[in-house]
Order: C-alpha cells, then sequence, then structure tokens
C-alpha cells in the first residue's frame, strides 16, 4: 500500500549556508521528457525540496558544452545532489531512494526484491524507451522512427504488464517501489502514442494508485500533449 | 584491480540433500545468447557451481508453456536458485552479487557508487541491445532490424565507453563490478555484427582486463561467429 514518508528534516536556523544549498536537489529536466518526469515524482514522493532547470532540448541546449560536462551523453534527466552530479533516470532513483530512504520502502534490500525492481528497471530502459515512448516521440513531434514496431513493442510490454498486474498492487512487493516509479509516465502516457490504455484494466487500477501516493506530482500536460 | 573471490563453501558431508541441490545454480541459457554469457561469467567469478540447461530459441523451445511458466516474457536467460526463478540478466546480477558477494564487492552498497553501477546497466538495457547486439543479430542470423541504425547506436555507445574508460580500469570505481560484467559480451561480440574495435583503444584495454579477471570464461564460440 501507499508507503508514508517521512517529512523532510526542517533547516535549523542555526545551519550554516552550505547546508542550506545541498538539501535543495537540482534536476536538470525538460517538461515533456517521461524520463525527467520520473525524477521529479520521485524527489516529489520522498519529499525532498527540489529545483527544476529547464533544459530545452528541442533547442539543442543538450548539446552545448556546459551540459555535455554534465552528461557526456547529452540527455536529461541529470541531477546535481550537493558535489554529486548524476545522469540516468535510472540511477538517480537508485541513488535517490539509497540517500532519503533508509528504511529502504523504495529499494528493497534483500536479494530477491532488489533484483525484481531490476527487472522492471531494464524494462524501462529497453522495451519502455522502444515502445511507448518512441510512439508517442514520432506521433507527437514527428521524430523518426518506426511508429508500427514501436505500437507492438507497447502492447507487448503493456500485456506483460496487466498480466502482472492482475493479482499484484504494485509491481514488487507489498508496497510502491522505484519500479514503479520508472515505469508509470511513460505507460500513462501510452495515449498520446496512439496505443490506448482500455484493453489493460489491471495497468490503469495500477496508475491510479500511483496517482493515490502521498504528493504524487503529475507531468505537467503541454499543449502539443494535450491536443493529442 | 581483479577482486579476489572467497570459494564456495565447502559441502558438509552431514548436509542433507536439499542444501546440496541448492549449491548448484541452474541457468537456463542460449550459446548465442551475450545475456545469457553474462549470466555465466558471473556465476563463474563469484565461484558458484551451475549447471546449464540449453534453451534452443531458435526452435521456439523459449516459448513452450514449461518455459513461459519460468520467464513470461520468453527470453533467456532464466536461473533457478533453490526455490526461486529468476529471468533478466542484469536483475541476476544484481541477484548474484547481493546473495554471493557479501563484501559488496561486485555491487558497492554507497549510495553514489551503487547509481554508477545503474547507469551501466540502463546502458546495457538499453543502448547496448538496440546497437552491437542488434547488428550482431541481423549480420548472423538474418533477423529483422535496421542494420544501419544499429551500427550508428554501437558506434555512439563504444565512443562513450571508450571516453569514460580513457583514465579508468573498469567502469566503476577501482575494481571490476557487475557493471563490467553487463557490458562485457556484447562490446566484445561488436565485430561480429560488423563494428570494428579499432577505433576504441580504451575499450580494447578494458576487454582484456576483464578477460584476465580469475575465473573469467569465454563465450562458447559457434560456427556462425567464428565464420564472421
Amino acid at each position: 500500500m501507499a508507503a508514508t514518508v517521512p517529512p523532510a528534516p526542517a533547516p535549523s536556523p542555526a545551519a550554516p549556508l552550505p547546508l542550506e544549498r545541498a538539501e535543495r536537489i537540482r534536476l536538470f529536466w525538460h517538461p515533456l521528457s517521461g524520463h525527467c518526469h520520473r525524477v521529479q515524482l520521485m524527489l516529489s514522493l520522498l519529499g525532498r525540496p527540489s529545483e527544476l532547470v529547464e533544459v530545452d532540448v528541442l533547442a539543442g541546449e543538450n548539446r552545448a558544452p556546459s551540459f555535455l560536462a554534465r552528461n557526456p551523453l547529452g540527455q536529461v534527466p541529470v541531477i546535481e545532489d550537493g558535489g554529486l552530479t548524476l545522469a540516468d533516470s535510472n540511477a538517480i532513483l537508485v541513488y535517490l531512494a539509497l540517500t532519503y530512504d533508509p528504511a529502504r520502502r523504495w529499494l528493497p534490500a534483500d536479494a530477491a526484491s532488489a533484483a525484481a525492481v531490476q527487472a522492471w528497471l531494464s524494462l524501462a530502459a529497453g522495451p519502455l524507451v522502444q515502445g511507448p515512448s518512441t510512439a508517442r516521440l514520432v506521433r507527437l513531434l514527428g521524430l523518426p522512427g518506426d511508429y508500427e514496431q514501436a505500437v507492438a513493442t507497447a502492447e507487448n510490454l503493456l500485456a506483460h504488464l496487466d498480466r502482472h498486474l492482475e493479482d499484484r498492487t504494485f509491481l514488487v512487493g507489498g508496497g510502491a517501489t522505484i519500479a514503479d516509479v520508472a515505469l508509470y509516465a511513460y505507460v500513462a502516457l501510452a495515449p498520446e502514442g496512439g496505443v490506448p490504455l482500455e484493453p489493460y484494466p489491471a495497468v490503469r487500477a495500477w496508475l491510479a494508485r500511483i496517482e493515490d501516493l502521498p504528493r504524487f506530482v503529475p507531468m505537467r500536460r503541454t499543449p502539443a500533449a494535450v491536443a493529442a
């Protein structure tokens, strides 16, 4: 069920300035990116204050030397937390869970559960990108890509998810984990890529459970997405 | 540098039979699959006895009900360890490291290092599959796929790896981790997909360091691969 998250510690009036800075994680993001929403959602679920820094990837800002110094792959999201700069949305989820969730609710510590979470992170880095995310980029933004192949990959993934969720509340164990956070955005956005969710009732019920988690934040709707 | 791995515990003569069974991990695999080699290599590096069970994926054995009961996605590798059945090669690496490497050399416990490992596992589940692995499947087995796109993805990934490894011994920290194990096979096999490794000297030196690890096992060469 929905994990309750302890509130972030209140800033001490006596705390020196550097501590105050480190409490606010900077997230380099773009509002259209489900990979970025994944991180924004995790930060909110964990109750971590953060500062959003928009990177205009459509204008190529992610290829500027200043951004490539943060991530040589030129991709958002990237976070800065104190002295640490970290890219890759799944890696950021692992970092945030290990750093700000000492109870290990979001990334269970036992080997079998951690491996089950990893299996979903692998799907999030593979078929979730090749399927619903690619279908959405082709349809919303007109980016190049094999649309029919992307739709087929999305439908296979959604069918797998739906079977898995038939008798489960969340993807791994009894509570929400980073696996749910990693899959949420691009599954929820699948209809923007022309992949309806009507055939997958267990998936729709799971999306609703994630949206009911305390401190859930939705993805910002862009004009293009609203029109889709 | 090369981590030394404690030997597997010797079987006690007084141990009951179930313990003896649990000591031998079953690995459902196919000799052409780099994903399967990834697991075979990790088992060997950890000094875990295992039993290889070949699944003839070219003949569709991975779509048989008995195999789909082990992995609904119909993919090798799958392991059985005692009562646990686990699919997804990255997930299996996480499980094996957390279970059989209590010193956490192969999957470091600190948040920044664990996240850095995860970033490589994400690349292993994404561009490594879409790039060198797909190029190899198209060229070796004649499977459908966009060969030119796969080669471009492979070259981008190899250039990124080469820059990263210019001043590093292994991908994360000072010793080999599951990140190195996850990337090794499909990078080493890139030439079978028509992607030469000559332009990437740091990558070639890194491959050689992995091959020098105690208990390294090479991928079995198939006639088709030898002819490539």
